[in-house]
């Protein structure tokens, strides 16, 4: 079944120094995902198939609709075939248990809106703000500096996909000693850190102070949201964050930190959770 | 005013080998901003400030909403203001011309949704894919392969942001002689793309099959759709291409070129477009 393609082989022509060849490619794989709630489509998102179900937990829980795996009912692949007459097992609805009130749908969700404008520049944050239901400020999580260095190498060694493709971003929960619990790698960032998060659902391990979370790429704002959503208090990129991913960590007592390479990485926020 | 703060200084303690120490960074600004078309909000995307007009053309012109600068009647930031007084310029509001329909908004707005599953693996991706009014196809932009090596330096010694914080994505339109006529950073891929493209829409250049598009990432499905919508034949990426974007330029007879890096690239698609 196509169910977990994560490459695709594409014929390539390579143009360089030492020639011009045709040979097979690895390519990461992108597949539309469509989530919908009881029926009804809530979100389509570019995604690498595989860990599905995770990713549909960890997008549920970021978005502020469950709070753990008991929120949700059933999450089953909806029927649909392609050309050939296989599930292209693309379309994925959730179940929300009962009592779990279903998210609002569009774009409009979080909206005051009005013909008129105004206080929107201050309504255009607060629609994409989202409270947390645990406290990130309140996460215990320390770590020594040494052991946040290791960890990227760590990371790589793990993103098998990468290797043949060089095209995947990847996301993963570790301890205070440097353990690595879960790896996940998607085409998109954001999926990448739904993945391990849907993965902490499922294994009830939500809220997760007791973990931290790495990022092979940039911190943004709606990755640090994430990590709040999930009661994690230390978010660590390998790359640079945003002046908003900064704000949000600092109001939310989370920690921060960016351009984690080699043995030296810039603390932007909370620097009490990592001991030198 | 804040109207395109691109760079936001903070404080950083620094690890490294060589010490332990506090200094002032430079991170790339991020701030949401609230498209409304009409006073209808349509979508908020997290985006560098700066070029905001741009954007909104780009996006609406990414999206099918229009197909030039004459599809436009006005583009205003709406009056919010900030804690301090100061208009946030986060949400700007659009006027179409007479005549152009305006956009559904919802998530909803391309699907075929019922309760039950029907042939939904296909829709996903039809709810996604649009039609472009131009024919990405024909255009006759042809470029050498070392005219189209030289780009990627051509472009970071143009990403005045970039050089400062290390964190922002960048888009550029080159012609065939290899001389870049636009270049947009943004802190979100999509965003840098919808710039350049709504550039062109201002420059009243749309469609645009005299230029090649040039991506500092990863070529998604999304970014080759853009290029789509907008009548380019050709799309140069110095990272990786998924699975879909090689599909979708092949489907549109475009020409997809990959880790564009020293005097090395990878020709998914439409090959004919580079001379060797």
């Amino acid at each position: 079944m196509l169910m977990g393609r994560v490459t695709v082989r594409r014929p390539v022509r390579r143009i360089s120094a030492t020639g011009d060849r045709r040979r097979p490619d690895a390519l990461a794989a992108e597949e539309p995902l469509e989530l919908r709630v009881g029926g009804r489509a809530l979100a389509v998102t570019m995604r690498t198939p595989g860990h599905d179900v995770e990713l549909a937990h960890g997008f549920l829980l970021s978005e502020g609709v469950i709070g753990g795996r008991e929120d949700i009912a059933a999450a089953r692949y909806c029927d649909g075939v392609d050309d050939q007459g296989r599930n292209t097992y693309n379309v994925l609805d959730i179940a929300l248990a009962d009592g779990v009130p279903p998210p609002d749908t569009g774009v409009e969700r979080n909206f005051y809106t009005t013909s008129s404008c105004g206080v929107c520049g201050k309504a255009a944050l607060d629609a994409v703000k989202l409270r947390t239901r645990f406290a990130p400020a309140e996460a215990p999580f320390t770590v020594k500096s040494e052991t946040l260095s290791a960890l990227p190498d760590a990371l790589r060694a793990r993103q098998k996909v990468f290797a043949s493709t060089g095209g995947l971003h990847a996301a993963a929960l570790f301890t205070p000693d440097g353990e690595i619990d879960v790896v996940r790698e998607d085409v998109g960032r954001h999926n990448a850190v739904d993945k391990v998060l849907g993965w902490a659902v499922l294994e009830g391990r939500i809220p997760a102070p007791g973990h931290g979370l790495l990022v092979s790429g940039r911190a943004s704002f709606e990755l640090v949201q994430k990590a709040a959503m999930a009661g994690i208090g230390l978010l660590a990129a390998v790359s640079a964050p945003s002046s908003l991913a900064v704000e949000l960590a600092e109001e939310n007592g989370m920690t921060l930190v960016g351009f984690l390479r080699g043995d030296s990485m810039n603390l932007y926020t909370g620097d009490h959770r990592i001991l030198t």
